[in-house]
C-alpha cells in the first residue's frame, strides 16, 4: 500500500482527539494485517512518534518503505457535524508529505497485491509502473478523492485505465463520470480498463460493478452510534483487499464469489473503524470479533423462497 | 388501504405530467392489486376523471369506499431537483380531503389487513377502530409524514400504540424518536407497541426492525434512471403489504422469512414506480416482471461461505 500516514485532530459530537495516528495508509494496514502480511510505502516527519512504527512492526507490517524525512509529518484536522454526514476540514498541513516521492523497495517487490491509496495520480502511476516491472503484482486497485479528481482529471484516469479495482466513494463515481446515475458512472468507469469498481455508500453499505456486467449489492452493518466515521473508507480497503489477498497469499485464483465475500469484509472493517476515534478500534480487534460480525452479516442478509412462497 | 387519491403536476428532468392520477392510495391500490384484492377508502371531488376509477375496477381494487364530494379533488404540485433526492412542493390545495371523515363500508368489513396511509393521525386512528371493531383484521400498518409528526405528535404516538406494522422514511423515524441513531430510534418506536417497524432508505433500500430484536437489511434495485420516484414509498408499502395480505388470504400464519420476503417486494414495486411518472409503470406491471427481478435480487444480494472460505 502507498499513500497517507499522518496525525489527525479530530472533534465529533462524542469527542475529540489530537495529533493522533491517522492517514489512509495506517487504517488499511492495521486493518488489512489481520488477514495478511502488510508493505507499507509512506513518508513520515522526525516528529512522528516512534511508538506508532513499533505498533506497525508488532503486526504484520513491514515498515521498510516507511521514509522518515527531515521536517513535519502530514497534519490534519476536521470537525463533524452533528449528524456525522458533513464535516469542516480545518487545516491540511502537507509537511514533507507534500515533497513525497514513493519509491518501492526491493523487500516490496514480491508483493501481489497493490493498493494505490490517495495521493497525487502521477505518482500512483509510478509506483504502480515500479510494480509492475517487479512481475508479480497480480491485482492492482485505486482509491481517489475529490481534489485529483477536479485538479488532475487527465492523470487521474490515465491511471484508471491501467488497475483492475476501482474504490470509489459514490458522490466521487458519479464526478468522474460527470453524471447522477450510478449504474451510467459505473459502465463509463468499467470502460475505461477497471474490471471491477466498488462504490462506496457509507452508512448505506456498498456496490460492485463488474466489467462483465455482473453487480453486487450489501447493505452496512447497523451501528447503534458512530462515533467517528473518519479512516472508514480506507479500513473498508483494508477488509476487502485484505481479504482477497489472504486469498492470493493462499495461492488461489479469485472468484466472483472471493469478490462478493471481500465486499462483506470492507463493510465488516469499515463499520468497526467507525465504533472509535482514530485507529483505536482496529487496534483490539480480533479476526473472532471480524468472523462474528461476518456471520451476522448472513443473518441479517439473508433471504430465501420464490417470491409466490 | 384509507387515505388519498390526488391529481398530481409534477415536474423532473426528465419531464413533467399535469393533473395525473397520485396520492398514496393510488400508488398502494395499483401495486397491492397485483397481489391480492384492495378495498379503496378515499375521497375525490366531481372533477376526478371517471377514467381513474374505471381503471381501478377494472382491476382487483373494490371502489366503494372512493367517495364522490361536491368540490374539488386534492391536488398537489412538485418541482424536482436536479440529483432527485430533493424537491420544491409548488402547492397543496386539500379540496374535499380537507374535510375527509372516512367511514369504512359494511363490504370492506372483512378485510384482514389494514394499511392506514399518511393522513391526520385522528382519523387514522377513527379508521382503525371501525376495523378492529369489525373484528376480522389481522394486521395493521400505518405510514406517516413529517407535517403529522411535528403538528400532531401526541395523536401519531397514540395510533402508533395500536398498529402492528410502522413504515417510515429514515428521517421520519430519527423524527419520532429525536435521535440521530435508527437503531435507538427502532428501539424508540417499537417500545411504543409496534412488532415491525420498516424504515424505508430510497435509493438505498429499507431495514426492517422487529419487537424480538430482529433485523434485516436489503439493498435497492439498481435502477439505470429515476424519472420520478413520485409514490415510491406508497408502492413500496403496496408491495410489501401486497405479498402479507396475499399470504393471509391463502390462510398462511406469517413467518419471519414472510416479511423478508415482503421487504423485498416493497423495494421491487418502489423502484418499478420509479422508472416512470406517476402511476404508469404500474400500470403496464406484470406478476412476470415483478418475479423476474425477485429473482434479479436473490442474484444480486447473495454471497455464501464462512469469512476464511
Amino acid at each position: 500500500v502507498v499513500g497517507s500516514v499522518a496525525l489527525d485532530t479530530v472533534k465529533t459530537p462524542f469527542g475529540q482527539v489530537e495529533d493522533v495516528l491517522g492517514g489512509a495508509v495506517s487504517y488499511f494496514s492495521l486493518g488489512a494485517s489481520l488477514y495478511d502480511r502488510v508493505n507499507m510505502l509512506a513518508v513520515v516527519g522526525e516528529d512522528f512518534p516512534r511508538r506508532y512504527i513499533d505498533e506497525f512492526r508488532a503486526r504484520r507490517i513491514d515498515t521498510t518503505g516507511l521514509y522518515m524525512m527531515p521536517g513535519k509529518t502530514f497534519r490534519w484536522g476536521a470537525d463533524y457535524h452533528l449528524d456525522m454526514n458533513s464535516r469542516d476540514t480545518l487545516y491540511t498541513e502537507l509537511g514533507v508529505f507534500g515533497d513525497f516521492q514513493p519509491e518501492v523497495p526491493d523487500e516490496y517487490r514480491r508483493s501481489d497485491l497493490l493498493f494505490l491509496a490517495t495521493i497525487q495520480p502521477t505518482l500512483q502511476l509510478h509506483v504502480l509502473k515500479q510494480a509492475r516491472a517487479a512481475g508479480t503484482v497480480q491485482l492492482t486497485a485505486l482509491d481517489t478523492i475529490e481534489l485529483w479528481i477536479n485538479t488532475a482529471r487527465e492523470d487521474l484516469i490515465e491511471v484508471i485505465r491501467h488497475v483492475d479495482v476501482l474504490l470509489l466513494a459514490e458522490e466521487e463515481a458519479r464526478q468522474i463520470a460527470e453524471t447522477p446515475s450510478l449504474r451510467t458512472a459505473a459502465r463509463y468507469i468499467l470502460g475505461l480498463g477497471p474490471k471491477t469498481l466498488v462504490v462506496k455508500q457509507g452508512q448505506y453499505g456498498a456496490l460492485m460493478f463488474g466489467a462483465d456486467g455482473s453487480f453486487f449489492a450489501a447493505p452496512a452493518y447497523p451501528l447503534d452510534e458512530v462515533r467517528d466515521p473518519t479512516g472508514a473508507g480506507d479500513s473498508f480497503a483494508g477488509g476487502f483487499l485484505g481479504y482477497l489477498g489472504q486469498r492470493l497469499s493462499s495461492g488461489a485464483r479469485l472468484t466472483a464469489a472471493d469478490y462478493r465475500r471481500a465486499l462483506i469484509h470492507g463493510n465488516i472493517l469499515g463499520s468497526f473503524t467507525c465504533e472509535d476515534f482514530s485507529v483505536e478500534r482496529l487496534r483490539t480487534l480480533t479476526p473472532e470479533q471480524i468472523a462474528a460480525r461476518y456471520h451476522e452479516f448472513v443473518t441479517f442478509t439473508h433471504f430465501e423462497g420464490d417470491w409466490r412462497d
